[in-house]
């Protein structure tokens, strides 16, 4: 495995947010790897766009779902409460504990990253959580309808739940510095692991960020996609081999090592294939999906695959 | 001191809510004893206020402040979070994050008694905090206006906000169970200490609990009741040996040990003694008050009294 020669774990970074981030952290977990999250901030949808709205600030739903991730399953008390949700439909109802701990962090300690150090040691994480960005975005994207006329469609929520086929995303601010601390993990990482995870609104916006893209392309550490296992969503009738191109037109510099995917969603490896290679890497196939046929990686499946992705050459 | 004789510190119950508990609690951690604090759950103001309407459930608020009197001081973030209230008019402005902490997790441990255990373990608590009551209960009071008419104030945030002279407060349910627990610890206890804090709906209250009531009065514990410094708010123009009167006509069988008092606000000591003799106890005068001249009692100054008082006879 690498890093294995110096007889410590190797340093992993994994990109993403939502669920998709949550299955790669907890497989990269069951290899008794620390991964290093850097999650997506430019959610304005549900409880985190509520605590936009109301007191600006990063939103904290998906450093919320890394950090339970990460969180240590013997105590499992305090990452229910991260996780709990309020009932109903008045002023709390809908909120997420973990997402107010965030937020009231922050101010009282000044900064996302100090807050989500503390909320670490509070759920005894074994990995680190980090912001892609030091401060929130805003997604946009051009969507083309029916019709085939193209659209823009601002903020994540909508992009994510668009009808329309999403072509290329953008964030504003376009310029926006990156969380230094972010850079640094690439920078000393072994590998990183882009996906699984809503492919235009949670994986492609870490190259929009200028200096974590920049710190991505040229990091000395092998480079790893995650492929999802369904195309339901922002994604809906776009093939696999697209996916791959659509990363290489967000990433033009972008070289890859392995791209990941399940049997299941490889026909005749063909395409996939050649995506892969036109990324400079190689594709493997691996059974990853979950048993009850839904589209979720199943994480011990993961692990295994990632286990031979980071062991061999 | 007592207790002492068997190697262990003494067992002591405080009882009341606010800023008057979390001062007495202070005081007895200064002692190096881990007290058990007994809280009452009438609040219908403020955050707390909020919570009841929208979801039911036992007032946090002054189990939150009991909490972080008790939390371990090497870790200050922890309990600032608790204490931490969202800014502005919004739909979380007002709200105290262990407020909501506090109601989460009795959603998800199924009591408030599971709650307060994980919340003192999380903010690494030198002693207990419990409810007086199992359910959250209703203040009503008896409450002369300026012409002598009484008439009834429902609600403990328009009681002790009242502008006129509160007689007499019952709460409804007038049968509400008391928490086990609670009643376990005064019946183990070596000394209770009833006060300081908002007397008609901070400190009274617990005698209007039956079996708390039966608790407190049968007791082997010693009592002690330590007076507030001010007359101000509920209790204004009310002398301080009236607060004693108040307090035997709402716990007719009580017998207390010591009256715990300030100079300040002893006069010629004569009606304060005589108060304090007919409950069958002594006045002690100590100084206690905040050197700032504020009604607030000094943590140190009241740590030093209430050493003496458990130390003697």
């Amino acid at each position: 495995m690498i890093g294995s020669d110096t007889e410590r774990p190797p340093r992993v970074v994994a990109f993403g947010g939502g669920h998709g981030l949550f299955a790669s952290l907890k497989a990269l977990c069951l290899l008794g790897i620390e991964p290093t999250a850097v999650v997506t901030v430019a959610d304005d949808g549900g409880s985190s766009g509520r605590l936009r709205r109301e007191f600006g600030g990063i939103p904290p739903g998906d450093l919320r779902q890394a950090l339970v991730a990460l969180a240590n399953p013997a105590d499992p008390v305090t990452a229910a409460v991260f996780q709990h949700r309020f009932p109903g439909k008045g002023e709390l109802g809908g909120h997420a504990i973990g997402n107010l701990i965030i937020s009231g962090l922050t101010d009282i300690l000044g900064g996302t990253v100090e807050a989500l150090e503390h909320a670490y040691r509070a759920l005894g994480c074994r990995g680190r959580v980090l912001p892609m960005a030091a401060e929130p975005l805003d997604i946009e994207a051009d969507v083309a309808g029916a019709l085939g006329n193209v659209v823009t469609v601002h903020g994540q929520h909508e992009v994510a739940s668009t009808k329309g086929q999403v072509r290329r995303v953008r964030v504003t601010p376009a310029d926006a510095p990156a969380c230094a601390e972010a850079v640094e993990a690439v920078n000393m990482a072994d590998a990183l692991v882009l996906g699984p995870g809503s492919w235009f609104t949670s994986v492609l916006p870490h190259f929009l960020v200028p200096e974590l893209a920049d710190a991505i392309v040229s990091s000395p550490a092998r480079r790893i996609v995650v492929l999802n296992l369904s195309t339901d969503g922002e994604t809906k009738g776009m093939p696999f081999d697209g996916h791959l191109h659509a990363l290489a037109e967000h990433a033009p510099a972008l070289k890859v090592d392995v791209v990941l995917a399940d049997p299941h969603i490889v026909g005749d490896h063909t395409g996939l294939s050649r995506a892969a290679e036109s990324l400079g890497g190689r594709l493997v196939v691996a059974p990853v999906a979950a048993s009850d046929g839904s589209p979720r990686h199943d994480q011990q499946a993961l692990a295994t695959a990632l286990r031979g992705v980071l062991g061999t050459g």
